[in-house]
Protein backbone atom coordinates (compact mmCIF):
# COMPACT_ATOMS: atom_id res chain seq x y z
CA UNK A 1 0.00 0.00 0.00
CA UNK A 2 1.55 3.57 -0.85
CA UNK A 3 2.11 5.60 1.74
CA UNK A 4 -0.44 8.57 2.26
CA UNK A 5 1.12 9.27 5.44
CA UNK A 6 -1.78 8.43 7.54
CA UNK A 7 0.21 5.67 9.64
CA UNK A 8 2.51 7.88 10.99
CA UNK A 9 2.98 10.79 13.40
CA UNK A 10 1.80 14.26 12.38
CA UNK A 11 4.61 17.22 12.13
CA UNK A 12 4.65 19.70 15.61
CA UNK A 13 3.13 23.21 15.31
CA UNK A 14 6.30 25.16 15.52
CA UNK A 15 6.65 28.78 16.43
CA UNK A 16 7.60 29.14 12.41
CA UNK A 17 4.59 26.86 10.94
CA UNK A 18 1.67 27.31 13.33
CA UNK A 19 -1.39 28.64 12.15
CA UNK A 20 -2.53 32.03 14.13
CA UNK A 21 -5.15 33.17 12.48
CA UNK A 22 -8.81 30.53 12.40
CA UNK A 23 -6.48 27.73 13.94
CA UNK A 24 -9.87 25.79 13.48
CA UNK A 25 -9.06 25.34 9.71
CA UNK A 26 -4.81 24.27 10.66
CA UNK A 27 -3.52 20.65 10.31
CA UNK A 28 -0.05 19.11 10.63
CA UNK A 29 -1.04 15.55 9.72
CA UNK A 30 0.79 14.12 7.10
CA UNK A 31 -2.45 12.67 5.41
CA UNK A 32 -3.81 16.18 5.36
CA UNK A 33 -0.23 18.02 3.83
CA UNK A 34 0.28 15.21 1.46
CA UNK A 35 -3.06 15.03 0.18
CA UNK A 36 -2.79 19.05 -0.84
CA UNK A 37 1.04 18.70 -2.07
CA UNK A 38 0.14 15.63 -4.26
CA UNK A 39 -2.80 17.28 -5.33
CA UNK A 40 -0.64 20.52 -6.95
CA UNK A 41 2.01 20.56 -9.71
CA UNK A 42 2.95 24.11 -9.35
CA UNK A 43 4.47 25.88 -6.02
CA UNK A 44 5.65 29.02 -4.98
CA UNK A 45 9.43 29.19 -3.14
CA UNK A 46 10.37 31.72 -1.10
CA UNK A 47 13.65 32.65 -0.59
CA UNK A 48 16.11 35.32 0.79
CA UNK A 49 19.13 37.09 -1.56
CA UNK A 50 20.66 39.93 0.51
CA UNK A 51 17.44 40.25 2.60
CA UNK A 52 15.33 40.89 0.32
CA UNK A 53 12.56 37.85 -0.69
CA UNK A 54 11.53 36.36 -4.13
CA UNK A 55 9.32 34.07 -4.53
CA UNK A 56 9.20 32.27 -7.64
CA UNK A 57 6.59 30.00 -9.16
CA UNK A 58 8.01 26.45 -10.02
CA UNK A 59 6.96 23.19 -10.81
CA UNK A 60 8.03 20.64 -7.51
CA UNK A 61 6.57 16.89 -6.63
CA UNK A 62 6.98 14.67 -3.71
CA UNK A 63 8.88 11.68 -1.96
CA UNK A 64 8.01 10.96 1.19
CA UNK A 65 8.93 14.13 3.37
CA UNK A 66 11.05 15.07 0.56
CA UNK A 67 9.93 17.86 -1.75
CA UNK A 68 12.02 18.66 -5.30
CA UNK A 69 11.63 21.20 -8.04
CA UNK A 70 14.59 21.85 -10.94
CA UNK A 71 15.63 24.47 -13.50
CA UNK A 72 18.37 25.69 -15.21
CA UNK A 73 21.68 25.30 -13.29
CA UNK A 74 21.98 29.18 -14.72
CA UNK A 75 19.50 30.06 -12.75
CA UNK A 76 19.61 32.56 -10.20
CA UNK A 77 17.09 31.37 -7.78
CA UNK A 78 19.02 27.87 -7.76
CA UNK A 79 22.76 28.75 -7.51
CA UNK A 80 21.29 30.60 -4.65
CA UNK A 81 19.46 27.80 -3.14
CA UNK A 82 22.22 24.99 -3.37
CA UNK A 83 24.23 26.76 -1.51
CA UNK A 84 21.33 25.51 1.29
CA UNK A 85 19.57 28.37 2.27
CA UNK A 86 16.30 28.64 4.09
CA UNK A 87 13.37 28.00 1.87
CA UNK A 88 9.33 28.29 2.01
CA UNK A 89 7.37 26.30 -0.56
CA UNK A 90 3.72 27.16 -0.72
CA UNK A 91 1.21 25.12 -2.40
CA UNK A 92 -2.42 26.65 -2.85
CA UNK A 93 -5.57 25.44 -4.24
CA UNK A 94 -8.60 27.71 -4.78
CA UNK A 95 -12.10 26.21 -4.50
CA UNK A 96 -14.76 28.55 -4.53
CA UNK A 97 -15.52 31.97 -3.84
CA UNK A 98 -18.14 32.49 -0.79
CA UNK A 99 -20.37 35.01 -1.20
CA UNK A 100 -22.01 36.20 2.17
CA UNK A 101 -24.18 38.66 3.18
CA UNK A 102 -21.62 41.30 4.50
CA UNK A 103 -18.75 42.26 2.88
CA UNK A 104 -16.49 41.73 6.09
CA UNK A 105 -17.54 37.91 5.89
CA UNK A 106 -16.90 37.26 2.25
CA UNK A 107 -14.16 34.18 2.11
CA UNK A 108 -12.23 31.80 -0.29
CA UNK A 109 -12.54 27.98 -0.30
CA UNK A 110 -9.21 27.11 -0.43
CA UNK A 111 -6.39 24.16 0.24
CA UNK A 112 -2.96 25.18 1.41
CA UNK A 113 -0.28 24.25 2.75
CA UNK A 114 3.14 26.02 3.58
CA UNK A 115 6.21 24.36 4.09
CA UNK A 116 9.91 25.47 5.43
CA UNK A 117 13.03 23.77 4.91
CA UNK A 118 16.54 24.06 3.88
CA UNK A 119 16.92 24.27 0.06
CA UNK A 120 19.99 21.05 -0.93
CA UNK A 121 21.34 20.76 -4.71
CA UNK A 122 20.76 16.61 -5.63
CA UNK A 123 24.57 16.46 -7.04
CA UNK A 124 25.11 12.79 -7.86
CA UNK A 125 24.34 12.44 -11.27
CA UNK A 126 22.65 9.01 -11.39
CA UNK A 127 20.03 10.23 -8.31
CA UNK A 128 19.79 13.29 -10.01
CA UNK A 129 18.65 11.06 -13.31
CA UNK A 130 16.12 9.61 -11.52
CA UNK A 131 14.63 12.07 -9.59
CA UNK A 132 14.03 14.22 -13.06
CA UNK A 133 12.76 11.02 -14.47
CA UNK A 134 10.67 10.56 -11.49
CA UNK A 135 8.95 14.00 -12.26
CA UNK A 136 8.42 12.78 -15.52
CA UNK A 137 6.76 9.28 -14.76
CA UNK A 138 4.87 10.97 -11.68
CA UNK A 139 2.79 13.49 -14.48
CA UNK A 140 3.59 10.53 -17.39
CA UNK A 141 3.41 7.30 -16.34
CA UNK A 142 5.56 5.00 -18.72
CA UNK A 143 6.81 8.20 -20.45
CA UNK A 144 10.29 7.80 -20.13
CA UNK A 145 10.65 4.19 -21.99
CA UNK A 146 9.31 5.73 -24.98
CA UNK A 147 12.21 8.84 -25.06
CA UNK A 148 16.10 8.72 -25.18
CA UNK A 149 17.76 8.71 -21.91
CA UNK A 150 18.30 12.39 -20.82
CA UNK A 151 21.92 13.17 -21.97
CA UNK A 152 24.93 14.01 -20.07
CA UNK A 153 24.91 17.43 -20.87
CA UNK A 154 21.30 18.29 -20.38
CA UNK A 155 21.92 16.90 -16.99
CA UNK A 156 24.80 19.15 -16.93
CA UNK A 157 22.48 22.01 -17.30
CA UNK A 158 19.44 20.77 -15.31
CA UNK A 159 19.60 21.56 -11.25
CA UNK A 160 17.79 19.39 -9.44
CA UNK A 161 17.25 21.05 -5.52
CA UNK A 162 14.91 19.70 -2.75
CA UNK A 163 14.02 19.96 0.98
CA UNK A 164 13.00 17.68 3.81
CA UNK A 165 10.29 19.29 5.30
CA UNK A 166 11.18 20.69 8.56
CA UNK A 167 8.08 22.54 9.44
CA UNK A 168 5.06 22.38 7.86
CA UNK A 169 1.01 23.01 8.44
CA UNK A 170 -2.14 23.00 5.73
CA UNK A 171 -4.84 25.20 6.05
CA UNK A 172 -8.34 24.51 4.98
CA UNK A 173 -11.40 26.18 4.26
CA UNK A 174 -14.53 24.37 3.05
CA UNK A 175 -17.53 26.27 3.89
CA UNK A 176 -20.45 28.72 2.90
CA UNK A 177 -20.89 31.68 4.11
CA UNK A 178 -20.81 31.93 8.02
CA UNK A 179 -22.98 35.22 8.44
CA UNK A 180 -24.57 36.91 11.54
CA UNK A 181 -27.74 36.07 12.45
CA UNK A 182 -28.85 40.26 11.71
CA UNK A 183 -27.46 39.63 8.32
CA UNK A 184 -29.87 36.89 7.08
CA UNK A 185 -31.98 39.16 5.93
CA UNK A 186 -30.36 40.64 3.52
CA UNK A 187 -31.78 40.56 0.25
CA UNK A 188 -29.10 39.09 -1.56
CA UNK A 189 -27.96 36.29 -3.13
CA UNK A 190 -25.66 33.81 -0.61
CA UNK A 191 -23.51 30.51 -0.81
CA UNK A 192 -20.29 29.13 -2.67
CA UNK A 193 -19.15 29.77 -6.59
CA UNK A 194 -17.41 26.60 -7.08
CA UNK A 195 -13.26 27.15 -9.17
CA UNK A 196 -11.73 24.47 -10.25
CA UNK A 197 -8.72 23.78 -12.50
CA UNK A 198 -9.71 21.65 -15.39
CA UNK A 199 -8.07 19.75 -18.44
CA UNK A 200 -8.68 20.86 -22.00
CA UNK A 201 -8.24 19.49 -25.12
CA UNK A 202 -4.85 18.44 -26.11
CA UNK A 203 -3.42 20.13 -28.83
CA UNK A 204 -0.87 18.13 -31.05
CA UNK A 205 2.73 19.78 -31.78
CA UNK A 206 2.06 21.61 -35.31
CA UNK A 207 5.75 21.60 -35.96
CA UNK A 208 6.48 18.11 -36.62
CA UNK A 209 3.46 15.98 -36.18
CA UNK A 210 3.62 13.58 -33.51
CA UNK A 211 3.51 9.87 -34.03
CA UNK A 212 2.80 7.54 -31.11
CA UNK A 213 -0.45 7.97 -29.59
CA UNK A 214 -2.44 10.07 -27.55
CA UNK A 215 -4.79 8.08 -26.12
CA UNK A 216 -2.45 5.43 -24.65
CA UNK A 217 0.13 7.74 -23.27
CA UNK A 218 -1.77 10.55 -22.00
CA UNK A 219 -5.27 9.05 -21.89
CA UNK A 220 -5.41 9.70 -18.31
CA UNK A 221 -5.33 13.26 -18.59
CA UNK A 222 -9.06 13.29 -20.41
CA UNK A 223 -10.59 16.43 -21.55
CA UNK A 224 -12.58 17.68 -18.28
CA UNK A 225 -11.09 15.80 -15.49
CA UNK A 226 -10.20 17.72 -12.54
CA UNK A 227 -6.33 18.71 -12.79
CA UNK A 228 -6.28 18.44 -8.41
CA UNK A 229 -7.77 14.76 -8.70
CA UNK A 230 -5.77 13.91 -11.35
CA UNK A 231 -2.40 14.83 -9.86
CA UNK A 232 -3.46 13.54 -6.42
CA UNK A 233 -4.39 9.75 -8.21
CA UNK A 234 -1.15 9.92 -10.19
CA UNK A 235 1.22 10.48 -6.63
CA UNK A 236 -0.30 7.04 -5.30
CA UNK B 1 -11.08 54.69 -22.00
CA UNK B 2 -10.02 52.21 -18.57
CA UNK B 3 -6.13 52.85 -18.39
CA UNK B 4 -4.40 49.39 -19.22
CA UNK B 5 -1.12 50.69 -19.32
CA UNK B 6 -0.66 50.63 -23.23
CA UNK B 7 0.08 54.17 -23.54
CA UNK B 8 2.38 54.58 -20.52
CA UNK B 9 6.45 53.73 -20.74
CA UNK B 10 7.06 50.06 -19.08
CA UNK B 11 9.08 49.22 -16.05
CA UNK B 12 12.65 49.40 -16.11
CA UNK B 13 14.18 45.96 -15.46
CA UNK B 14 16.56 46.28 -12.59
CA UNK B 15 19.31 44.01 -11.18
CA UNK B 16 16.13 42.35 -9.05
CA UNK B 17 13.66 42.16 -11.61
CA UNK B 18 15.62 41.55 -14.93
CA UNK B 19 14.93 37.87 -15.82
CA UNK B 20 18.04 35.90 -15.99
CA UNK B 21 16.62 32.65 -17.60
CA UNK B 22 14.75 32.81 -21.14
CA UNK B 23 15.11 36.35 -21.26
CA UNK B 24 12.75 36.58 -24.71
CA UNK B 25 10.06 35.16 -22.66
CA UNK B 26 10.22 38.46 -20.51
CA UNK B 27 8.33 41.28 -20.65
CA UNK B 28 8.49 44.78 -18.53
CA UNK B 29 5.72 46.45 -20.24
CA UNK B 30 2.79 47.77 -18.18
CA UNK B 31 0.19 46.35 -20.39
CA UNK B 32 1.79 42.61 -20.35
CA UNK B 33 2.26 42.88 -16.70
CA UNK B 34 -1.39 44.55 -16.02
CA UNK B 35 -2.99 41.52 -18.05
CA UNK B 36 -1.51 38.43 -15.78
CA UNK B 37 -2.10 40.28 -12.86
CA UNK B 38 -6.10 41.56 -13.79
CA UNK B 39 -6.29 37.76 -14.45
CA UNK B 40 -5.73 36.90 -11.11
CA UNK B 41 -7.10 37.10 -8.10
CA UNK B 42 -4.79 34.82 -5.92
CA UNK B 43 -1.23 36.01 -4.82
CA UNK B 44 1.60 34.61 -2.80
CA UNK B 45 3.22 37.17 -1.17
CA UNK B 46 7.10 36.22 -0.07
CA UNK B 47 8.15 38.49 3.17
CA UNK B 48 10.89 38.28 5.64
CA UNK B 49 10.89 37.75 9.51
CA UNK B 50 14.01 37.14 11.25
CA UNK B 51 15.95 36.35 8.24
CA UNK B 52 13.74 33.54 6.83
CA UNK B 53 11.18 33.57 3.95
CA UNK B 54 7.79 32.72 4.51
CA UNK B 55 5.28 32.89 1.28
CA UNK B 56 1.47 33.31 2.33
CA UNK B 57 -1.00 33.24 -0.42
CA UNK B 58 -3.60 35.64 -0.77
CA UNK B 59 -6.28 37.62 -2.31
CA UNK B 60 -4.88 41.18 -3.77
CA UNK B 61 -6.73 43.35 -6.32
CA UNK B 62 -4.95 45.98 -8.87
CA UNK B 63 -5.54 49.93 -8.46
CA UNK B 64 -2.96 51.28 -11.69
CA UNK B 65 0.85 50.53 -10.17
CA UNK B 66 -0.35 49.65 -6.45
CA UNK B 67 -1.54 46.08 -5.40
CA UNK B 68 -3.44 45.35 -2.64
CA UNK B 69 -4.35 42.62 -0.20
CA UNK B 70 -6.08 42.39 3.21
CA UNK B 71 -6.58 40.12 6.05
CA UNK B 72 -6.94 40.27 9.88
CA UNK B 73 -5.44 42.60 11.92
CA UNK B 74 -3.98 39.85 14.24
CA UNK B 75 -2.37 38.54 11.60
CA UNK B 76 1.13 37.71 12.04
CA UNK B 77 1.74 38.42 8.27
CA UNK B 78 0.71 41.81 7.88
CA UNK B 79 1.08 42.49 11.41
CA UNK B 80 4.83 42.15 10.29
CA UNK B 81 4.07 43.62 7.05
CA UNK B 82 2.19 47.19 8.18
CA UNK B 83 6.20 48.24 9.44
CA UNK B 84 6.79 48.73 5.68
CA UNK B 85 9.06 45.47 4.77
CA UNK B 86 9.93 44.83 1.05
CA UNK B 87 7.76 42.28 -0.25
CA UNK B 88 7.54 40.19 -3.38
CA UNK B 89 4.23 39.54 -5.04
CA UNK B 90 3.92 36.99 -7.26
CA UNK B 91 1.31 36.03 -9.56
CA UNK B 92 0.73 32.50 -11.91
CA UNK B 93 -1.19 31.01 -14.55
CA UNK B 94 -0.79 27.68 -15.17
CA UNK B 95 -1.68 27.17 -19.16
CA UNK B 96 -0.63 24.03 -20.04
CA UNK B 97 1.42 21.23 -20.32
CA UNK B 98 4.19 21.16 -22.96
CA UNK B 99 4.93 17.31 -23.95
CA UNK B 100 8.17 16.99 -25.63
CA UNK B 101 10.14 14.33 -27.14
CA UNK B 102 12.85 14.04 -24.54
CA UNK B 103 12.63 14.48 -20.92
CA UNK B 104 14.76 17.56 -20.99
CA UNK B 105 12.28 19.99 -23.13
CA UNK B 106 8.78 18.85 -21.75
CA UNK B 107 7.86 22.11 -20.29
CA UNK B 108 4.67 24.59 -18.95
CA UNK B 109 3.00 27.19 -20.71
CA UNK B 110 2.55 29.76 -18.01
CA UNK B 111 1.83 33.67 -17.34
CA UNK B 112 3.58 35.03 -14.19
CA UNK B 113 4.42 38.48 -12.85
CA UNK B 114 7.04 38.88 -9.77
CA UNK B 115 6.41 42.35 -8.35
CA UNK B 116 8.52 43.78 -5.55
CA UNK B 117 7.79 46.79 -3.39
CA UNK B 118 7.82 48.69 0.14
CA UNK B 119 4.59 46.87 1.86
CA UNK B 120 2.54 49.50 3.41
CA UNK B 121 -0.65 50.00 5.67
CA UNK B 122 -3.69 51.62 4.95
CA UNK B 123 -4.62 53.38 8.15
CA UNK B 124 -6.88 56.17 7.01
CA UNK B 125 -10.27 54.48 8.01
CA UNK B 126 -12.43 56.07 5.15
CA UNK B 127 -9.82 54.90 2.56
CA UNK B 128 -9.63 51.80 3.87
CA UNK B 129 -13.45 51.15 3.29
CA UNK B 130 -13.29 52.29 0.02
CA UNK B 131 -10.26 49.71 -0.45
CA UNK B 132 -12.27 46.94 0.56
CA UNK B 133 -15.38 48.04 -1.22
CA UNK B 134 -13.37 47.81 -4.24
CA UNK B 135 -12.53 44.89 -3.96
CA UNK B 136 -15.56 43.19 -3.61
CA UNK B 137 -16.85 45.47 -6.62
CA UNK B 138 -14.18 44.10 -8.06
CA UNK B 139 -15.34 40.22 -8.22
CA UNK B 140 -18.94 41.33 -7.88
CA UNK B 141 -20.30 44.92 -9.70
CA UNK B 142 -23.31 45.84 -7.93
CA UNK B 143 -22.92 44.16 -4.81
CA UNK B 144 -22.18 46.47 -2.17
CA UNK B 145 -25.30 48.33 -2.72
CA UNK B 146 -26.81 45.41 -1.84
CA UNK B 147 -25.56 45.12 1.94
CA UNK B 148 -24.77 46.93 5.03
CA UNK B 149 -21.99 49.25 5.18
CA UNK B 150 -18.58 47.45 6.77
CA UNK B 151 -19.11 47.94 10.50
CA UNK B 152 -16.64 49.93 12.48
CA UNK B 153 -15.49 46.57 14.39
CA UNK B 154 -15.35 44.73 11.22
CA UNK B 155 -12.89 47.65 9.86
CA UNK B 156 -10.58 48.00 12.88
CA UNK B 157 -10.56 43.95 12.63
CA UNK B 158 -9.32 43.88 8.88
CA UNK B 159 -6.31 44.96 7.62
CA UNK B 160 -5.83 46.69 4.13
CA UNK B 161 -1.84 46.78 2.92
CA UNK B 162 -0.26 47.26 -0.35
CA UNK B 163 2.80 48.16 -2.33
CA UNK B 164 3.24 50.76 -4.94
CA UNK B 165 5.30 48.29 -7.66
CA UNK B 166 8.63 49.74 -7.50
CA UNK B 167 10.44 46.78 -9.60
CA UNK B 168 8.65 43.98 -11.73
CA UNK B 169 8.84 41.61 -14.53
CA UNK B 170 6.27 39.57 -16.72
CA UNK B 171 7.01 36.09 -17.99
CA UNK B 172 5.16 34.03 -20.47
CA UNK B 173 5.46 30.99 -22.31
CA UNK B 174 3.31 30.36 -24.58
CA UNK B 175 4.58 27.48 -27.12
CA UNK B 176 4.38 23.84 -28.34
CA UNK B 177 7.53 21.48 -27.78
CA UNK B 178 10.45 22.77 -28.86
CA UNK B 179 12.41 19.34 -29.44
CA UNK B 180 15.79 19.08 -31.09
CA UNK B 181 15.38 17.55 -35.13
CA UNK B 182 17.20 14.44 -33.77
CA UNK B 183 14.44 13.63 -31.49
CA UNK B 184 11.47 14.49 -34.62
CA UNK B 185 11.70 10.70 -34.88
CA UNK B 186 10.67 9.53 -30.94
CA UNK B 187 7.76 7.21 -30.88
CA UNK B 188 5.46 9.41 -28.84
CA UNK B 189 2.81 11.81 -28.75
CA UNK B 190 4.16 15.35 -28.41
CA UNK B 191 1.94 18.79 -28.12
CA UNK B 192 -0.14 20.79 -25.08
CA UNK B 193 -2.78 19.91 -22.76
CA UNK B 194 -4.51 22.79 -21.60
CA UNK B 195 -4.83 23.19 -17.98
CA UNK B 196 -7.43 26.07 -17.60
CA UNK B 197 -9.00 27.81 -14.17
CA UNK B 198 -13.00 27.27 -14.60
CA UNK B 199 -16.02 28.30 -12.64
CA UNK B 200 -18.61 26.05 -11.64
CA UNK B 201 -21.87 25.95 -10.88
CA UNK B 202 -22.89 28.10 -7.82
CA UNK B 203 -24.28 26.57 -4.64
CA UNK B 204 -27.17 28.22 -2.47
CA UNK B 205 -26.11 29.02 1.00
CA UNK B 206 -27.55 25.69 2.38
CA UNK B 207 -27.92 27.05 6.27
CA UNK B 208 -30.22 29.95 5.60
CA UNK B 209 -31.59 29.83 1.45
CA UNK B 210 -30.61 33.15 0.17
CA UNK B 211 -32.68 35.82 -1.07
CA UNK B 212 -31.37 37.91 -4.12
CA UNK B 213 -30.90 36.98 -7.29
CA UNK B 214 -28.05 35.05 -8.57
CA UNK B 215 -28.63 35.64 -11.86
CA UNK B 216 -28.72 39.11 -11.60
CA UNK B 217 -26.19 39.44 -9.03
CA UNK B 218 -23.54 37.16 -10.43
CA UNK B 219 -24.34 36.35 -13.51
CA UNK B 220 -21.93 37.02 -15.06
CA UNK B 221 -19.58 34.64 -12.94
CA UNK B 222 -21.27 31.78 -15.47
CA UNK B 223 -20.65 28.07 -15.29
CA UNK B 224 -17.73 26.91 -17.21
CA UNK B 225 -16.48 30.47 -17.88
CA UNK B 226 -12.23 31.06 -17.92
CA UNK B 227 -11.78 32.31 -14.57
CA UNK B 228 -8.94 34.30 -15.56
CA UNK B 229 -10.68 36.07 -18.94
CA UNK B 230 -13.89 36.67 -16.58
CA UNK B 231 -11.43 38.53 -13.92
CA UNK B 232 -9.36 40.33 -16.69
CA UNK B 233 -12.71 41.57 -18.12
CA UNK B 234 -13.70 42.77 -14.60
CA UNK B 235 -11.04 44.60 -13.92
CA UNK B 236 -11.25 46.92 -16.98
Amino acid sequence: MPDNGSLRPGFAATQRSRVRRHPERAHYDRETVYAILDAAMMCHVGYVIDGLPYVTPTLFWRDGDRLYWHGSSASRMLRAQREGIPVCLTVSHVDGLVLARCAFRHSLNYRAVMAFGTAHAVEDESEKEAGLNAFIERLYPGRTALMRPIAAQELKATMLLGIAIEEVSAKIRDDGPLDLDIDHGADCWAGIVPIAQLVGMPIPDRRVSPRGSREREIGHLSEGARFDDLLRRLAR
